[in-house]
């Protein structure tokens, strides 16, 4: 057995990568920039310029290495290892998993960014031991991912766990997907800051009015920033965040019955002003006996789980793959 | 390889019961009234003997079959049979698995009704061969069941699949659960007839007005033939219907991704009138490459669902058990 994979987390604006050990330790990692405007073959070759330094770096050989499993954002088949379309990188159906493999000399894997940092949270996170993972990833959107027994359910045509397109109010506000009252049109970090800039809109006092009215970009961070110096709105729009995602929640707890659901991403920074109204609105609205054994939890991977997980990805593709 | 199981599907009213060969063909069925105010024993016995009876009449042995499987209404333990509370039956806490194993002398598995369901229709139903089934049971209430590669998924403390529990308008009508604005407190039976009594109290025409106005229950069968007769407020309640479960279905392709969407009970027979809003609104709410290849049907199996599914679960549980 092989002791290292490389988890490599590909986004619009940095590429991470690291060496993981079978016990989900990071042995090394780093961090480069994307530029996707050079094109899809410079993005590749920076990834796998970024493989072979992780490699040479780690005082590690490939003979030892796995595999690479790249995250990357969707759509995209995982088998074929085709991205079919990724806005933040200008990509349309580019054939990476081929693309990458003849560079890297190793077996390569391509997985969903947010089914990879599922699986990290599964495999050694806040959900180690799971029997059922549901994950959301709050960022720009947010994304998802679903963990039955130690495996991702990836769905039968590769598009399984887009959580943040759950309809929780069917004529609520537009989404970016072209569907109304998703989870994302409420609780992505864009959503908080629009929620926010209609009430300032609507005549609600603030401390950030005066930059709102100013037509300054506030964010989910700004806002959060101010409800602990104890802005009254920005607490308020926090709380109804956490009741939004509660709603989402409920709807997972009662469809999946899972022993964990996992959040993910910069906007769980604000912890229990977001999980404590997250978690009442949740229990108001699932079943007792589901309730039971569930597990509300904030990532434990934090900004390695992309790297982590897509590594364990590797770690099992190859398995099963040899 | 035992060449038969037995399925039976319990409900407040009637107890059907099947004996089922391992290609899923009904040999025999039987259907007996429940009698829940005989009390628990009483049922049960009830239970036993129509076991009895299907065993006889079929000119099978007990030794030909490979186990008795019960699809009973939740919230249940599958595993150690105890039915935690049935209101239609006014069951609470019953140890139905050991109290009717020894009356049967057979293996004795207890399943929820409309997990049995789902099993059957992906078993030998509308589903067969499927990846991922998810079937929604329209009835009194909405009852649902999720079948990934062949096995139920009943979550981690046996309440998966609480389909109708999801909410699609979170500031919608209170539901029975607790919550509001589940599917569940749109598109059952008894809220599709609310939503018509509350249009027509309104002030809509309709040819179902009078009686709607002089206090008759007006069920959506009713409805359903007064739309086939032209009535115009009928046909926008059941497209409306359509519509709401529809969202709903959206919701359940954005997260399984599944190949089989299956639509079980009485409203199904509306067909096209129902089936057809339902999925042009899931087409615009769900993503291209999830629509690719998922079929949405009407049950198979129809009024044998119950117990087809339940005896496929008893050869399933009977060989996991071996």
């Amino acid at each position: 057995m092989k002791p290292y994979a490389v988890g490599i987390d590909l986004g619009g604006t940095n590429i991470k990568g690291g060496v993981i050990g079978r016990d989900g330790t990071v042995v090394l990692k780093k961090s480069i920039k994307t530029e996707p405007d050079g094109g899809v073959e410079h993005v590749i070759q920076r990834i796998a310029g970024l493989v072979e330094d992780l490699v040479a770096e780690g005082e590690t050989d490939k003979a030892e290495i796995a595999g690479v499993c790249v995250g990357s954002p969707g759509p995209l088949d995982s088998r074929t290892g085709v991205i079919f379309d990724a806005p933040n990188l200008h990509w349309l159906d580019v054939p990476l998993g081929d693309l990458l493999e003849p560079l890297v000399g190793m077996p390569v894997f391509i997985e969903n960014d947010a089914n990879a940092a599922a699986y990290g949270e599964a495999w050694v996170g806040a959900a180690r031991d799971s029997k059922c993972t549901i994950l959301l990833t709050l960022g720009t959107g947010i994304g998802g991912g679903i963990v039955i027994n130690g495996e991702l359910w990836r769905g039968v045509t590769d598009t399984a766990a887009e959580l943040g397109h759950m309809v929780i109010k069917y004529d609520g506000p537009v989404c970016g997907c072209g569907s109304r009252g998703c989870i994302e049109a409420y609780a992505s970090a864009p959503a908080v800051a629009r929620r926010m800039r209609e009430a300032v809109e609507s005549g609600r006092g603030s401390s950030l009015k005066g930059r709102i009215l100013a037509g300054e970009e506030v964010d989910s961070k700004m806002i959060y920033e101010a409800a602990v110096a104890g802005d009254a709105l920005s607490q308020e729009v926090m709380e109804e965040t956490g009741r939004l995602l509660g709603i989402a929640v409920a709807n997972f707890v009662n469809i999946f019955n899972p022993d964990y659901v996992v959040l993910h991403g910069g906007m769980v920074k604000a912890g229990e002003m977001l999980l404590g109204p997250l978690r009442e609105e949740m229990a108001g609205r699932c079943f007792g006996a589901a309730r039971r054994g569930l597990k509300i939890l904030p990532s434990a991977l934090k900004g390695d789980a992309g790297i982590v997980g897509a590594a364990g990805c590797a770690f099992q593709r190859a398995k099963d793959s040899s």
